[in-house]
């Protein structure tokens, strides 16, 4: 005679009514706790980009809109769907758009130039200490706020930072996390990714570098009265302000490493007093090359791994 | 006399043991479920740029090794921590970083002029159908894929797409999804935000532009053998190279309409028989402006807005 037999079912016969309900308390003590939000760091919060299928309104409205777009905390927009004035006036003026049209070849003549100038970049950990002039930082902030952004939200903060005594605290707490990052959260696979690049927890450079570029996105607005306004995909749209910002440093002359050091975000924010709706995406320093930097001998993918034509 | 000491009291005092060992079942049997992946879309997929707190190291490696970074799928993803090749040998060659050191005045003379030409960019509803030729698309995209990387994975795949018939039915798709958006999925405060603008769910541009790209990022990549590797921070790196595309379709005299279509990505990889690794993050029509190309007349935040100094 199985243990089945011999007490599971008589334990169900008898208490099968007692189960069932204990099964029902349940279910909806957990529809309860999550409706509460403790459940919600387990929320999928980038459905918008990834383009899983949306089937009902709700799921959009939960996903997209109160989100705002791309990777959004939850906690923070819970409100942020009250009705808000729009952001334009419906009937905002519509302008000639201002152009002089370049012949073909003066276009594949510049695309040449700017491919040249920007194959020559590459991410450098070796920095001078020449000073870079705060006009050069303001006109590489200013372009990188040319990117476009969702309904034209523009939902960066750009933070320069040239005192040195701010960037020994940036290097102490980053330094810090990337000692654990290597030894205990990356594991061995991404160490040893990283092993031939020779990059490590020390980070000399940011208190090298002339200046050091924080952005931040913001994951919505505040308006005058304290309610939150969407900012519609501020995730890629604050990412390719920093593919944009990439650009001018390297058209500048100067260098940067572009990195995302991880679990410092909060860290940073406390002490670059910035406010909670911004979240660090990119922590870059920048400043001339120091005249003996090295980079590994990496090649780039030929044009035909990258790109297909249809 | 209260229903809880008529009922409850007397139920919970005959059957607590039954109501106990239900729970403890419920527990495991949930436990167990989750092991199995069924409950892993709600694994959060973006800890590692939010910045939470990563306290130990099995939730590091759940979360960003097995991950590769930013924005990815869960369950395509579960087998890519199997340990694999290192990226780069151990003893790749260093070698010195080739530059011209620029005058501090010089780099301030092209950080103005850099700014001047990007600060002309505008997102264009209006292209002319003059061709582009394909060598100015192919320096774009060669542009775009000097952009950095996590670990130098160069995580990202461009399409340009010429073939008139293939526009035609990108538009498809594309207006078909979107007037789902607007009618359903976006709600009212987004539509609202973005009458100003006039943009509906036609997209006439689609047609008319002389290409479309493309960008996907790959979300791991494929290993001869079958296997997947690890692509570090895939969506910030692709959203980068996105950005440094900007720059470069502008200054080749050339303008797009940044957008990324929202619930269409599945449906454009299949068109364009891209992999299941590759996802659709940015479609930018590409081409000259019309000659009466209009735009919204927005004006940029002030630096001051988007920037602090430190």
């Amino acid at each position: 005679m199985g243990l089945a037999e011999q007490y599971l079912l008589p334990f169900l016969n008898n208490h099968w009514i007692e189960v069932v309900a204990s099964c029902i308390l349940i279910y909806f003590a957990n529809l309860f706790l999550e409706r509460k939000g403790t459940n919600s760091s387990k929320v999928p919060v980038n459905e918008a980009m990834t383009n899983k299928s949306l089937p009902s309104r709700s799921r959009g409205t939960q996903n997209v809109i109160k989100k705002g777009g791309v990777g959004d905390d939850d906690e923070e927009e819970e409100e942020a769907s009250n009705l808000v004035e729009p952001l334009w006036p419906d009937d905002l003026q519509h302008v000639p758009y201002p152009h002089i049209k370049l012949a073909p070849e003066e276009s594949l003549r510049r695309s040449n130039e700017f491919y040249e100038l920007m194959n020559k970049r590459r991410s450098v950990r070796f920095f001078s200490s020449d000073p870079v002039p705060r006009e050069v930082i303001d006109n590489l902030i200013r372009t990188a706020g040319t990117a476009p952004s969702g309904a034209h939200t523009e939902p960066w903060t750009f933070v320069a930072v040239g005192d040195q005594e701010i960037k020994k605290e940036i290097r102490a707490i980053v330094e810090a996390e990337e000692e654990i990052n290597y030894s205990k959260r990356m594991g061995s696979q991404w160490v040893n990714d990283l092993k031939g690049l020779r990059t490590t927890w020390v980070k000399e450079y940011l208190t090298e570098a002339a200046w050091i570029i924080l952005v931040f996105k913001q994951t919505y607005g505040i308006l005058p009265d304290g309610r939150k306004r969407n900012h519609y995909y501020h995730e890629i749209s604050t990412a390719l302000a920093g593919g944009i910002l990439l650009s001018a440093i390297q058209n500048a002359g100067l260098v940067t490493l572009t990195s995302t050091p991880l679990n410092c975000g909060p860290q940073l924010r406390t002490l670059l007093n910035r406010s909670s709706n911004e979240k660090m995406m990119l922590l870059l320093p920048v400043g001339y090359p120091r005249h003996d930097a090295t980079v590994p001998d990496l090649k780039r993918k030929p044009l035909d791994e990258i790109m297909a034509v249809v």
